[in-house]
C-alpha cells in the first residue's frame, strides 16, 4: 500500500474506505485521522486524534508526507449553516492551510513529494434554479455556507494541482443511501430512514411528498469513487478538476416502490407520511437530477437502480439476527 | 454622499470613479485607500496609504463603518501567477479577513451596520473549452491562480451576503480598452495598445493574430458599472450575487477598422504585427464573448460598438496637444 492517509477515517464512509483498503493488503502504511473515533476503528494500528483546525495539526500531517490523502472531514450541513465561524474556519481555513502545509513539504523535497489529493465535495456547490440535469458545466452557485466552503475549496485544490504542488481531485459525492446505523439528524436522513427503518421492521417518518427527486448512492459506490480517484490520471481531467459523480435519480414513490419489490407491502406499511414544511422548503432547494458523463468517461461507476442501493444494505450493513 | 471607501482608489478604474463620484457631491465622505497613489489623485481630501494584507489595517477600514464600499484592489494577473504566495494573500486571504472584520462590526452594531460591497471580480474565473457565448450559468474553471482567487471571493462575498453581515455584489469586468497612459505590461495590454499609441502618432506592436476575439467594455462603462452596482436592488439577484457584465465582443480586425474609420490609413499603418507565441498562447485561453443576459435585464449598460469605445477614449483621456 502507498503510504495513505484518511482525515475524517472515523465516519461512517471513511471507515467503510479504511476497511475496504485493509481487505486488499496489511494497514502498516494506513493512518486514520479524526477528532474522534467509534469503536469500529479501533483495530486500526494507526490513528491520530486531533483538531483539524490547529496549524500545528495540519503541519504534522503534512510533515509525514503521506503519497495519498484521502480528505473526507468536514463539519455537515446543517452545523456549518448554524455556526457561521466554525463551518468557515474547518471546512476551508483549515483545508488552505493543510494545502499550505503539503506546498510547504513539497518545497522542502526539492519538489519530489507531490500527494494525491482526494477532496470529498458535494452536490451542496449547486443551487436553484436548477435545469432538469445539472451537467458538466453548470455553474457553483451555492445557497448554503457548506456548499460556499466545499465550492472554495474545489477552486483551492485545482489550483495548487495546476501549480503541481499537490496531485489533486474533488468528487462531488451523491446523497449516501442507504446509512447504516441509527437515523441521525441531518435533514436528508429520512431518504435512508425510509428503507433502513422498515428493513429493521421499525416505523420511520416520511416529512415530504414522495414526488420529490433527490440523487443517490451507496456507501460501497463512495468507497468506490474514492478508490477509483486514488489511481486515475488526473491529466485526464483537463485542468477540470471538480467532478460530480454517477449515481441514482429518483422520487420518494419510485423508493418506496423498490422496497415494496425487496421487501413487500408490510415493509412499505411502516412508513408514516408526517409533512414538515421546513425540511420540504429545505429539499426543495437541492439538486435533483445530474448528467455525469465526464464521470462515467472517466471510470466511475455508480448502481443502476435503487433497488441495487437497497440489495448493497443488506449486503454490507443491515443487522444481523443476534 | 453616503461614507463611501474605495480600496484600490490609486488605480486608474479606481480613480476614475472617485472622479466621477466628486462630480456629483463634495468628496467629504470619500475615503481612497491604496498602497500608493498615483499624482492624478493628490486633490483627493482622504487618502489613506496601507497594506491590505495587514490585519490592522483592514480592521481599521472595517472600523470606520463606510455605507459603501467599492473593492477595486488586487494584485494583477500576471504576478499573481508568478508570485503564488502574494496573489493568494492578498487577492484571497485579505479578503476574506475584510469580510471578517466587516461581519464584527455588524455584530458590533446589533446588526443595523450592513454595508454594501460591489467587488470588482474579473472575467478570468472563467476557464476553457469555452461555448461559443458565456452564459450566466456556466462554469467557473480558472485557469490561473487571479482567477481562482477571484472565484473564491466571489463564493465568500456571496455567502457573508446571504447571511445578512454585509450586502455583496462581484461583478465581472471585462478587459478595459482603451486604458489611457504608457503601455503597461500586461499580457493584454496590446488591445488597448494598437488604438492608443496610432492615436498619439506612435507604433504599437500587435503580437497575436488578427483573428483573436476578445470582450472590451471602456472605463466610463466600468465607472458606470461600479456606480451602478451600488444602488441596484440586490434582492433581485435572487442568490447570485456574481455577475458577468455587459461588453463588446470584437476581433482584433473589427478593432483596427474602427479605428481605420476614426482615425484613418496612416493610423492603422503604425501597427506592427510581431507574432508572440507566449502570448498568443496565453490570449487562446482567454474568454472570448458572452451572452449577459441578467446584467442587461438588471439596468447594466457597455458600448454598442468598438468604434464608441474608441471615442469615449478621444473624449475622456487621449492626451490634450499642450
Amino acid at each position: 500500500m502507498v503510504k495513505t492517509l484518511i482525515i475524517g477515517g472515523g465516519g461512517m464512509v471513511g471507515r467503510k474506505l479504511a476497511e475496504s483498503l485493509q481487505k486488499d493488503e496489511t494497514d502498516e502504511d494506513l493512518t486514520l485521522f479524526d477528532v474522534i473515533f467509534p469503536p469500529e476503528t479501533h483495530g486500526f494500528k494507526n490513528r491520530i486524534t486531533g483538531d483539524i483546525t490547529d496549524p500545528d495539526v495540519t503541519n504534522a500531517l503534512a510533515a509525514a508526507r503521506p503519497e495519498l490523502i484521502y480528505h473526507l472531514a468536514a463539519i455537515v450541513s446543517g452545523e456549518a449553516e448554524a455556526d457561521f465561524d466554525k463551518g468557515w474556519q474547518t471546512n476551508m481555513l483549515a483545508f488552505w492551510r493543510f494545502l499550505e502545509a503539503l506546498r510547504a513539504e513539497h518545497l522542502a523535497s526539492g519538489g519530489t513529494y507531490r500527494p494525491r489529493v482526494v477532496f470529498t465535495s458535494s452536490i451542496a456547490v449547486f443551487g436553484g434554479p436548477f435545469p432538469e440535469e445539472i451537467d458538466d458545466v453548470f455553474l457553483s452557485a451555492p445557497l448554503t455556507s457548506y456548499g460556499a466552503q466545499k465550492a472554495s475549496s474545489e477552486l483551492m485544490l485545482s489550483d495548487f494541482s495546476r501549480k503541481g504542488f499537490v496531485d489533486g481531485i474533488s468528487i462531488r459525492l451523491p446523497t449516501i443511501c442507504v446509512r447504516p446505523g441509527k437515523p441521525n439528524k441531518a435533514a436528508s436522513g429520512f431518504f435512508s430512514g425510509i428503507i433502513r427503518e422498515p428493513l429493521n421492521g421499525q416505523e420511520a417518518i416520511l416529512p415530504v411528498p414522495t414526488t420529490v427527486r433527490h440523487w443517490h448512492a451507496s456507501p460501497r459506490a463512495a468507497v468506490g469513487f474514492l478508490r477509483h480517484s486514488a489511481t486515475l490520471d488526473l491529466d485526464l481531467l483537463e485542468g477540470r478538476r471538480a467532478l460530480s459523480l454517477p449515481g441514482i435519480s429518483c422520487t420518494i414513490e419510485e423508493q418506496i416502490e423498490a422496497l415494496r419489490e425487496v421487501a413487500g407491502n408490510d415493509a412499505v406499511k411502516l412508513i408514516k407520511h408526517v409533512p414538515d414544511e421546513t425540511i420540504s422548503g429545505m429539499v426543495a432547494m437541492w439538486p435533483r437530477n445530474f448528467a455525469t458523463e465526464r464521470a462515467i468517461s472517466l471510470g466511475y461507476e455508480a448502481e443502476s437502480s435503487f433497488r441495487e442501493i437497497i440489495e448493497i444494505y443488506l449486503q454490507d450493513d443491515m443487522p444481523k439476527p443476534s
